[in-house]
């Protein structure tokens, strides 16, 4: 059963548009059932044109980027601490126990707070290169974990925005918005349409194509990027484990590889993805 | 009930030492239980003198690094890609169902191939510091994933060896072993006696302590590393999220700071590292 809370006067009466919900299996929780099936998440949310974000500091940094609230999920204890969020958004907020949370989204909610939130429509790739000079490009990089850590860093070192080949991961799937801190809503990015076809319209913007790869026949990626520091950069990574396809190692102009110690294979694709993006903001 | 095969001859009879086992609670497989308890694991690897590699590639490599295997735990396919080592040690190999291997661990052991290694014991950190040019210094680091990645990029951007403040967790807690992908065997590793007193041991043996900080009083860490490029370095890092304690901020010779994007709050402790890593071997 629901019960809707009376008007919110300043005080400690219940804010604004608060709504104690007390079964997992009332509608208006829709938003948030399942959270922790993928399949399902990934079918529901661009269709549905929602995503989820988690915790104070990314439900407030979705915000400040400018995405619309769809609704929120707060366990009693977090209604204090987003009591500014719940006075100036119209957006219904859900008062539920944490065991109510754990039902209705299928996991223990440790950080308590839950957003849904509206996508925005993506930009073009022609939009995000009329401006930017670093960007970085991901191929086929489908895990959540590692598309967020590489936002991230993107964020963190400078990068100007993210190209993802079409059969990336969803950038708004919870888990890439949790490891990403938000940068997610930072760093632009766009689809290409198609691959590496789509290669073609960064270099027509005027971007050098600089693949990352072990492999021995690329040039240290310091001394590329110094070569040339004015240039505009668009770094290409692949998927932990592959590593870029052939056929994007042969659309690139350039092949970079980070210097490795002998006998070791590689770093992981975030440490890689941070060093690069280190070495190509020092160019 | 447990069946010891007969002794094993070339082709396709069973390997010499191999044995099935059929009952979980078979005294033989007490290395193998309980694998995700971490509070148990924590107390009962020292103090046994073991701990667990899983998969080949990592198996295969605490084996060149030199450490004894107690035993092998596999379930049936990875007998005959594991047979050579099979062959090889005098240890015990135990062939389980995946379900028991499941109910013995308290997972699904999908990488289907557990060893139980032998410790060794560790080097003093003057043994280390003879012969080492960069070393890396963790204070406080207690997440095993952290760990495991920090090695991992040590090993593969050249630094020499690792000193670990006495409260750092184990880097052969298999978690770590694991995200290392075994660089936990390739860079060899010693704990300070006292924190942060056991870094006049560093400093004394010729080492510049550079302490990494998103500190805006600390300087951009390319610019420490190549204005004393013939020096040996020391880097200290801290845990994710608290960064050095401020009396190890105290001890350190010089701050270093990773330059970041205006608006972003830090790398994640694995990306810094690694970008760490990657300069301070520039120098």
């Amino acid at each position: 059963m629901a019960t809707a809370s009376s008007p919110g006067t300043p005080g400690d009466s219940p804010a604004r548009g608060l709504v104690t919900v007390d079964e997992p299996d009332d509608p208006r929780l829709r938003d948030y059932t399942g959270l922790t099936d993928v399949e399902l998440r990934r079918r529901r949310e661009p269709a549905e044109g929602l995503f989820i974000a988690e915790g104070e500091k990314v439900i407030r940094r979705a915000r400040q980027a400018g995405y619309a609230m769809r609704s929120m999920l707060l366990s009693a204890k977090w209604i204090d601490v987003m009591r500014d969020v719940i006075d100036e958004v119209p957006a219904p907020v859900y008062a539920v126990s944490p065991e109510l949370a754990e039902r209705v989204t299928g996991y223990h909610v440790h950080r308590g707070a839950l957003a849904s939130m509206q996508r925005k429509p993506l930009p073009t790739p022609g939009e995000l290169l009329a401006t930017a000079r670093r960007v970085v490009i991901m191929e086929s990089v489908n895990d959540h974990t590692n598309i967020g850590a590489i936002f991230r860093s993107a964020a963190a070192l400078g990068m100007d925005a993210v190209l993802l080949s079409p059969d990336c991961a969803d950038p708004l799937y919870r888990r890439s918005v949790k490891v990403s801190m938000g940068a997610v809503f930072a760093v632009p990015y766009a689809r290409l349409d198609s691959w590496p076809g789509g290669l073609e319209t960064v270099r027509d913007a005027g971007f050098e194509l600089l693949a990352l790869t072990p492999d021995e026949k690329a040039v240290p990626i310091d001394t590329a990027v110094t070569a040339d520091g004015a240039a505009r950069v668009a770094l290409m990574l692949g998927a932990e484990g592959d590593g870029l396809t052939a056929r994007a190692l042969r659309a690139a102009d350039e092949w970079v590889r980070i210097p490795m110690a002998h006998g070791v294979d590689s770093l992981n694709v975030g440490a890689a993805a941070a060093v690069a993006f280190y070495a190509v903001s020092r160019g």
